[in-house]
């Protein structure tokens, strides 16, 4: 059997969880077209431009679209594009909406066109509430909008969209992400890992939202890339749209984190209880969920597990920020 | 004090809800401008064309905003335009959610940049399950997701997007309208009541989707009318964006309307259990509520109250179709 050797078309393919994905692709023989507006990029794609199994087009997938763009001969299509981030949303407060329903639906549409398969990165928030998420579970919407329940209702809405496209024969997935971490995330969108570890790394004070008591668990972006390698076309074929990819192993409380962060790196900040609006405004939300865990169904039947433990991925965040800036953050105070 | 004088937009103007908001506004003194895309209207608008206080532009509405139009000037936006039934949204599957977000978006920045209030026709449908609903009751969502759903979400999404655009200076309120009826309600979009009523006018049988136990509250077209002409600056100035309009004291299960459409007419119509999947395809779904009835709490606080009982509104549906056809639904059979 030789390697792959498809297209794969990725969208916001110079973010984060895109870029890995990217990676993760090319790793695998595949070649890659980043589509990306580098709204929300971790990177400048230089690396990208001058790898020729690469094309980066720096323009939104909607005005490539809607310019004649198509994704003819593509493989499949990883529309991971999206604005991101508890404190990067809160500025599209209003237009959120409209920019995550108003990228996904012309790619649904390109995608049925096209015949491509395609992968929706939808993400944990649309549960929006605490425990055990299964991807069967009610999504419980509260009413005190926000622009975070904003994303999360746009989010959900993504998701039913892609579901029933297969009435016009839409091949697509959803992945609902927990917690992803690693290299490249950016503090800029207020994301704690990036956080935590840039401020144990300049002994800064280890700044924890809401009490600490609130339990997340992270997965590495590595465990994630591997199911869509891996397991995408099972999943495409499987009776299951929607895929939460996380590591309940890994749950752990935020105050918790702080204090491994600063063990693992031997750093002498202070840990110290700050409320999110001093740092990110008035408009900024706590997360709905106190307890956020997946519960892993449909991609552990796909025969899937994660595999980096929190210490691994800790350490692999500090060794790319030990070499470099935080590209996205670097006029934001740590 | 004289009457009103300042002009009125309707977006949806010739649909149900739409030309009863019409009609309203033009009977409290106001200029009113009807802008639909006659995709769901149930009048042809000729009457409004002749009017001089009125003028109709038959276009959508965000293709009118894309044109370069604008609402400079006018005293307020109703945004009433919408895909509605549960019929009738069935051949937009997957394309419902951008419809209803590609058409509101651009309603409420051009509402912002003209500093004109707005109101947004949301939905009952958005609570997703049964029960006496409030305003401020969590809204959840099922996840089998098909089209109604869909069209549930897409109504959540553009609640959130008026409440958050508060914050760039949107003044907006968001309805949520419990089973309108009335004349020019037509069938063709599933709507029960004028299903019922001109299938005993007809003689035919009346036919009772889902075993007819489940209970909704009808209101009249004209009391929801008289809230927004009455209370909507009210509204604009209370603390409660969503605002629920319904009639509980018109609760009746559906087996109990179809007994009582069958005695007020005189019908010698049979009534009949059938799936409403043999009527509308295999892709029609029931609501997700089995009692779906408002708590009117926001409403009756500003000191309004539904007036119009069940039996007046069946007898006024039923003099509306006794002198004319369904315009929608002449080549569907009853």
């Amino acid at each position: 059997m030789g390697a792959p050797s498809g297209e794969v078309i990725v969208t916001g393919g110079l973010g984060f969880i895109g870029s890995h994905l990217v990676d993760a692709y090319l790793e695998a023989g595949h070649r890659v077209t980043i589509i990306d507006s580098s709204t929300g990029a971790v990177i400048d794609g230089k690396d990208y431009d001058r790898d020729p199994r690469c094309t980066v087009i720096r323009q939104r997938v909607e005005d490539y679209l809607a310019a004649g763009g198509d994704f003819a001969g593509a493989d499949r299509v990883i529309h991971a594009a999206s604005y991101v981030g508890p404190a990067s949303i809160l500025s599209r407060a209003g237009r959120l909406g409209h920019d995550i329903i108003g990228s996904t639906a012309p790619v649904i549409d390109a995608c049925i066109g096209a015949g491509t398969p395609m992968c929706l990165f939808s993400s944990a928030e649309v549960y929006g509430r605490s425990g055990l998420l299964d991807e069967k579970d009610d999504i419980v919407v509260p009413t005190h909008y926000n622009t975070r329940i904003e994303y999360a209702i746009a989010k959900t809405l993504a998701e039913a969209m892609v579901t029933n496209s297969r009435q016009h024969g839409l091949r697509g997935i959803v992945i609902r992400p927990f917690n992803v971490a690693g290299a490249r995330q950016s503090r800029a969108g207020g994301f704690v890992m990036p956080t935590f570890v840039q401020q144990a790394l300049a002994g800064k004070p280890i700044t924890v939202f809401a009490g600490g008591e609130q339990v997340r668990a992270f997965i590495a972006a590595s465990d994630l890339t591997r199911f869509l390698i891996e397991h995408m076309d099972a999943a495409l074929d499987s009776d299951d749209t929607v895929i939460n990819v996380g590591n309940p192993a890994n749950a752990i409380t935020i105050m918790g984190l702080a204090h491994q962060v600063k063990k693992l790196l031997g750093s002498a900040s202070p840990i110290v209880g700050v409320d999110g609006r001093s740092v990110h405004g008035p408009h900024y939300a706590e997360a709905e969920s106190f307890h956020k865990i997946p519960a892993l169904r449909a991609a552990t039947s796909l025969g899937w597990q994660p595999r980096i433990a929190l210490d691994e991925l800790i350490l692999s965040t500090a060794a790319y920020y030990r070499a470099r800036e935080d590209r996205r953050a670097v006029n934001a105070p740590l």
